[in-house]
C-alpha cells in the first residue's frame, strides 16, 4: 500500500463510527442551558457584558422635538405662499435651553441645532436660505411642515424595547441605552473557563535539560481567546499524564468552573488519559469527529460541568475551540448559540479532499480570494499568526479548483 | 426651490472648498507619527499589545525532531524491500521523555506522538499498520523517509523572525511567541485617548428639571470604542460651550493624553466653540470633509497633541471615529495606519445618492446581502445596535441599483 493509497482511502476505519461537525454541534446545541447567574452593573461599565433581560426605554430619544440644523423656527401655517416674510424674535435658543415663551404665528426665532422647538414651532429653515431685513426674516422656499425638526421619540418611544435578552453589549449599544434612560442594568456573570494543559512533555520555562520538552502555548492561548470573548479564564495549570493528578485537578475545577477546556490527551492513545479518564468518569459523548484538524476532541460533562478535551496540538485545539469552544460558550452565557460570520469568496488555491470530512484550512484574504498556507502540518502555529480567517470546506468536496466560491470565516466575526 | 431641487444641488456651496475623505485622510497619514514609549511585559499578558520590535525564535519549534503520531520508530534505510520486519526494542518512548539510547539499523521502537525521534531513527509507522510476531513488528506499507515525523523547526527555526514591530498581538501569536521560547517582550504603551464632550444640552442623569436635556451618550460610546480597540480611555468629562472652560480642559489633556476625541461644536454655528477655538488657538486643519453622516469634523492639534473633533450628533461621531479615528489611532499606537477589512456584496436596496461626497450607511448582511436602515436620520443612535456593518458608497457614485456591489465594513473587522 501506498502513502498515496493510504491518503485515499475512506476515512472512516473499520468498525469506529464517525460523528459530523454539524451532528456533533446540533447535540450539544440542544443538551446545554444557560448558566443564569447574573449581577447589576453601570451602563458605561457593560461592554462585552451580555443583556439578562430585555430593556425598554425610560426615555424617548430623542426626549422633546428638536432641530436638526442652525436657523429660524416658525408655524407652517404661517406661510400663505412661497415668498414667506416672518417677523423675527428678539430670542434665540441653544440646544439645551428651557425657552418658555410661545412663538406666534406669522413669527420666526432664531434656533440652533439641537434645540427643543418652543411652542408655536413646528418647522425650521436653514439660516444660510433667509434675508434678514427691518427685523423680519424673508425666504422663497417650499419647505414642509416638521422639515429640518425631529420628532421626540423618532428614534425610540419611551416604553418600547430597547435592546433584547442575550445582547452582547458593543459601544453603540452603551450609547443607546444611555440616550433612552439606562443607568444600571442586569447582566449574565461572565462565564468562568477552566484551561487546564495535561501533557508529561509540558513545560513552562526553557532550561538546558528541557531541550526535548514542549512549550506549553495552548494554555495562554485559551486562556487570551476566552478572555477576547469577554469571558473569564481560570487557569488550572498544568497536569501530568497521571489520571489521579487530572482527576483531582478536574474535581476542583468543576466546583468554580462553568465549563472547562482541557488540551492534550484528547485522543486514544496509551497516554490520552484526559479521554481515558472521561469516558470512565465522564459521561464522554464518545465521538470521533470527522474534521480536519481536530480529530481527537472530547466532550464530556464532570460533576455536571462540561467539559471540552482538545487536542495538544495548537493549531487543532485553536481550530476546534472556534469551531465547538465558540457555539458551547455562546449558548452557557446567555448570548444564545453563536455560528462564525462566513462570506463566499473565490479560491486562491486547488485542493484535493476526501469525502466525508470536513476540513478547516487557514486563510487569508488577498484581492478578494482566499489563500492558504503553504503547508497543512498541524504543528504549524505560525500559519495561525499568518492567516486572517478559516476556510470551511464540507463533507461532500473532493475537489476545490481554482476561482470555486469557497466559505471564508474572518478572525474579525470569531474574536 | 423645492426641497427636491435643494436636494440635487450640488454640493459644494459658493466659497467654501471641500475636501475629500481619502485627502483628508492620506494627509493625516503623511503628518502623523507614532508615540515611542515603551514597556515589557509578560507574553501570557500581551494580548491587543503592539510589539515594539521585531521578534526572532530563540528556540526552535519544534524544538527537536518527533513523532506526529503513535507508531514505531525506525532507520528507513533498514527497509531492504516492502515485506519489512524489524527487531522490536523493549523500550517505549512517550512525549517529553528523554531517550539516551541508539536505535540500532535493523530495530524498531515504540514512539507515541510528540516523543523526540531517538538516535537511529528517522521515520516512523503507524501502529495500525503493522503486526507484531515474535519480538519483530512486520508491515508492508511503501514509507518515505522522514514520514509520520516532524523535523525540528519546521515551524520556526531558531534565529528567525517571528513576527514583526507593529503586530498587534493576538491570542494565537501568544502561542507561537510562547513556542519559539519568548517570555518577556518590549510592546508599544497603550495609547492615552482623551475623551472630551461638550454642549450645555448635556446631562449626565434626567431629572424633572431636565426634560429637554440631552444624556451624553458619546462620552461613553468612545471610551468602549477606544477600550474595545485596546488603548487607554481617560474620561476628560463634559465642557459647556465656553470657550475658557474648553481650553483649560485642552490644556490640562493635552499634558497627559496622546491625542484627544472632543464631541459637539465642531460645526461653524455660533455656539461651535470647540472648532472656533481649534481654528484660533489649535493649528486647525480648516477642513470641510465631503462625507455624511460627519460633515462637520475638525481635526487640530493643541498643544502638539493632535484633536479629532468629533460631531454631536452620536451616529456622525460614530461614523467619524471609525473613518478617522482608527486608522489615526493605529498609526500613533504603532501598529501603522488601519483601514477596515471590507467585502463586496451585493445591495438589497436602493439609492439616490449626491455625486462628490462619501457616505456611510448603517448596514447588515442577511442572505449574503446588504441591507440598509429604513432611515439615514443620524439622530437615529438605535440604527448602530441595529447594524452590524457600514456600506461605503463613493464620490462618484450616483445611483445604487438592487444587486448592485457595495463595499461593506462588517464592525467584526472594526472593533
Amino acid at each position: 500500500m501506498t502513502s498515496q493509497r493510504r491518503e485515499n482511502l475512506n476515512i472512516v476505519p473499520n468498525g469506529t463510527s464517525w460523528t459530523s461537525v454539524d451532528e456533533a454541534l446540533e447535540h450539544l446545541r440542544l443538551s446545554l442551558k444557560p448558566i443564569l447567574d447574573f449581577k447589576i452593573i453601570n451602563v458605561s461599565d457593560s461592554l462585552d457584558y451580555i443583556l439578562y433581560e430585555d430593556i425598554f426605554a425610560k426615555r424617548s430619544n430623542p426626549p422633546v422635538a428638536n432641530t436638526a440644523v442652525d436657523g429660524f423656527g416658525f408655524a407652517h401655517s404661517s406661510m400663505k405662499n412661497h415668498d414667506v416674510k416672518l417677523n423675527l424674535c428678539l430670542d434665540r435658543i441653544a440646544a439645551g435651553d428651557s425657552y418658555q415663551g410661545t412663538v406666534p404665528k406669522g413669527s420666526a426665532i432664531k434656533i440652533l441645532t439641537g434645540a427643543e422647538l418652543p411652542k408655536g414651532v413646528d418647522t425650521v429653515v436653514l439660516q444660510e436660505e433667509v434675508t434678514i431685513k427691518d427685523e423680519k426674516i424673508i425666504f422663497n422656499v417650499d419647505i414642509k411642515r416638521g422639515e429640518n425638526t425631529r420628532k421626540v421619540g423618532e428614534d425610540i418611544e419611551k416604553g418600547k424595547c430597547v435592546l433584547i435578552e442575550g445582547t452582547r453589549i458593543q459601544a453603540q449599544d452603551i450609547a443607546l441605552l444611555i440616550a433612552t434612560g439606562m443607568d444600571h442594568i442586569k447582566v449574565y456573570l461572565p462565564l468562568k473557563i477552566g484551561i487546564l494543559s495535561t501533557g508529561n512533555e509540558l513545560i513552562q520555562k526553557v532550561s538546558n535539560q528541557d531541550l526535548n520538552k514542549t512549550l506549553d502555548a495552548n494554555r495562554p492561548m485559551l486562556m487570551n481567546i476566552v478572555k477576547k470573548w469577554g469571558y473569564s479564564p481560570i487557569d488550572l495549570g498544568n497536569a501530568h499524564d497521571d489520571k489521579e493528578e487530572i482527576k483531582t485537578k478536574l474535581n476542583i475545577a468543576s466546583n468554580t468552573c462553568d465549563i472547562i477546556f482541557t488540551s492534550g490527551g484528547a485522543s486514544t492513545g496509551e497516554e490520552d488519559y484526559v479521554a481515558r479518564l472521561l469516558k470512565s468518569d465522564g459521561n464522554l459523548y464518545n465521538w470521533r469527529i470527522a474534521m480536519k484538524p481536530g480529530r481527537p476532541l472530547a466532550i464530556a460533562k464532570w460533576n455536571n460541568t462540561p467539559v471540552i478535551g482538545l487536542p495538544g496540538n495548537p493549531v487543532a485545539a485553536f481550530v476546534c475551540t472556534i469551531i465547538f469552544g465558540k457555539p458551547i460558550c455562546g449558548l452557557l452565557s446567555g448570548e444564545g448559540w453563536l455560528e462564525p460570520n462566513s462570506f463566499k469568496i473565490p479560491a486562491a488555491f486547488t485542493k484535493n479532499k476526501k469525502i466525508g470530512r470536513r476540513e478547516y484550512l487557514r486563510a487569508r484574504v488577498k484581492n478578494g480570494k482566499a489563500e492558504i498556507f503553504h503547508s497543512e502540518g498541524s504543528g504549524r502555529i505560525s500559519s495561525l499568526s499568518w492567516a486572517d480567517g478559516l476556510v470551511e470546506l464540507q463533507e461532500e468536496t473532493a475537489k476545490v479548483n481554482l476561482g470555486d466560491l469557497v466559505k471564508y470565516m474572518p478572525f474579525g466575526g470569531i474574536f
